[in-house]
């Protein structure tokens, strides 16, 4: 039995697509750039032209048994439909089930992008073997995802594990979602370089103000302790109501850990429950731009078996 | 078959203890004060007292199969010692389960009070039928409880559901967790009381300070809107992370509904995505002070059947 899952994470940026067999080893991935404005033809278009190259390296006998697809929309377990996607406003209201069952007469499973990462850590990855844990991206914006008891917790409406907008500033900094003060205004990498900006710095990533930080420079620092502190807030809270046994941070401000798991860790300290605070480690991806892809292939192949 | 629990609420006002049968029926209802400085030898002596009550007025062939006990300690699946009782100092350190073990020779649940509340309306209450709930005790402290697929999330070190300390004002009211500006320090019934004071007033309930709010009084009413615009924030939070189909308003507090509930919705539908805060029906207990108790003994029936 050498079956794979076609395993597709669709980002803003990226668009990528992988044969995943079932004990998470990555045969083939094949990497584009999203078009801007692709329409949902143009997706199925190029997630086929993915699927050929996949296939193309496939030994005999190896079968393609189902369709995965992470995005950054909310995915609840009967969800077809794309919402909520502000960097991809194009294919808002695409009915993605039914476009790739159309297309590549396989069951097809969608995952929030967040959420099949925390699966994809949690199934090999830093988290694996913990029963309870949160897995935070922290990249353009903040996603979550929440395992409890092994099980992602998705949520009716499929927001379940969506925490970069818990407010951490009443009045603070206007958020897309509406609200103000979201953690997301304050710990993605957009708010790393915009508060590095405020601070006078001329940077475009939040890895230049990570460089500025580590070179020791003063007000990259700053930012980094201010990201840290509002993280911080955020992570004490549910480290208290969910009591995880992990937290895994992922996404490419991961890439500044030594900037900020000192100062993060002193807030969490200031802030929970003593018991839970050292209850949950706080690790690094494992996986790291693989998880959602892995996460979409594990999730498809639970859902095949739970069919079976 | 009337086979009966005993469940008891333990609170730093207040001991209740009851025989509870298995449809949640309360035959009978013993209440105490709870004594100042109660040791652990006291508290036992209280119980059995209770005891012989309760079973004064069972009906002959009706046994008592268990005992349970609901107190504001964190309570871990296998937690046997209370711990972390602000209230009630003198009990920190009490092994509760062997004690009642050894005198009432009765199978022995432990229940943290909010879960317990939770687990109470979603037996026979508020969120009965509905999977995934969230319960807020609004009194002396805020508590919680969290419901996931009708299970209680309790968590490893028992702090599962303890949303009390999540922080809604990075540099607010300290509190007695050691962190700063939790929503427990602007919407319980003691944070009422002290935001009425602060602006003048003169009180010593938060039901007085609602009177105040619903006879026009500004300043109290602008109380209500801060508790109201707090709590909010908190909510909107767990709303987007966790998902719930219903939130359950219990506590001392819950009898102000009027003077919050109007503001409380605003700030949430602010700062939910819509999806999720249409979804999260906000509802008061209808089990009122009996939650915590129906929850210890549904639990007890539960631990019992898992053991057969």
């Amino acid at each position: 039995m050498n079956d794979v899952i076609l395993a597709a994470d669709l980002g803003g940026t990226n668009l990528r697509l992988a044969a995943i067999d079932s004990s998470g080893k990555i045969i083939h991935i094949s990497r584009r750039v999203t078009p801007k404005g692709v329409t949902p033809d143009g997706l199925i278009s190029l997630v086929a032209e993915m699927e050929s190259e996949c296939k193309g390296v496939l030994s005999s006998g190896t079968e393609v048994i189902g369709i995965s697809f992470a995005s950054p929309a909310p995915a609840a377990k009967d969800t077809s439909v794309l919402s909520k996607l502000p960097n991809l406003p194009s294919l808002n209201g695409m009915n993605l089930r039914s476009a790739l069952a159309d297309r590549f007469h396989l069951p097809v499973t969608l995952e929030n992008d967040a959420t099949a990462a925390a699966i994809g850590e949690s199934w090999i990855g830093a988290s694996a073997g913990v029963a309870d844990s949160i897995l935070v991206t922290l990249g353009t914006g903040i996603g979550g995802g929440i395992i409890l008891n092994n099980e992602p917790l998705r949520g009716l409406d499929g927001t379940g594990g969506e925490i970069g907008h818990i407010c951490v500033e009443p009045d603070g900094h206007p958020c897309g979602c509406g609200s103000h003060g979201c953690v997301e205004q304050y710990a993605s990498a957009t708010a790393i370089v915009r508060m590095a900006r405020e601070a006078g710095l001329e940077v475009s990533s939040s890895l230049e103000v990570y460089d500025a930080a580590m070179s020791g420079d003063e007000p990259a620092r700053a930012v980094f302790n201010k990201m840290a502190r509002y993280l911080g807030i955020a992570l004490a809270g549910l480290i208290n109501a969910v009591n995880p046994e992990m937290i895994v941070i992922a996404g490419g401000v991961a890439a500044g850990w030594q900037a900020f798991i000192g100062p993060l860790g002193d807030e969490i300290r200031l802030r929970a429950f003593s018991g839970p605070a050292k209850r949950a480690e706080i690790v690094r991806s494992v996986l790291g731009d693989t998880s959602g892809i892995l996460g979409a292939a594990r999730s498809g192949f639970l859902n095949l078996n739970d069919r079976r």
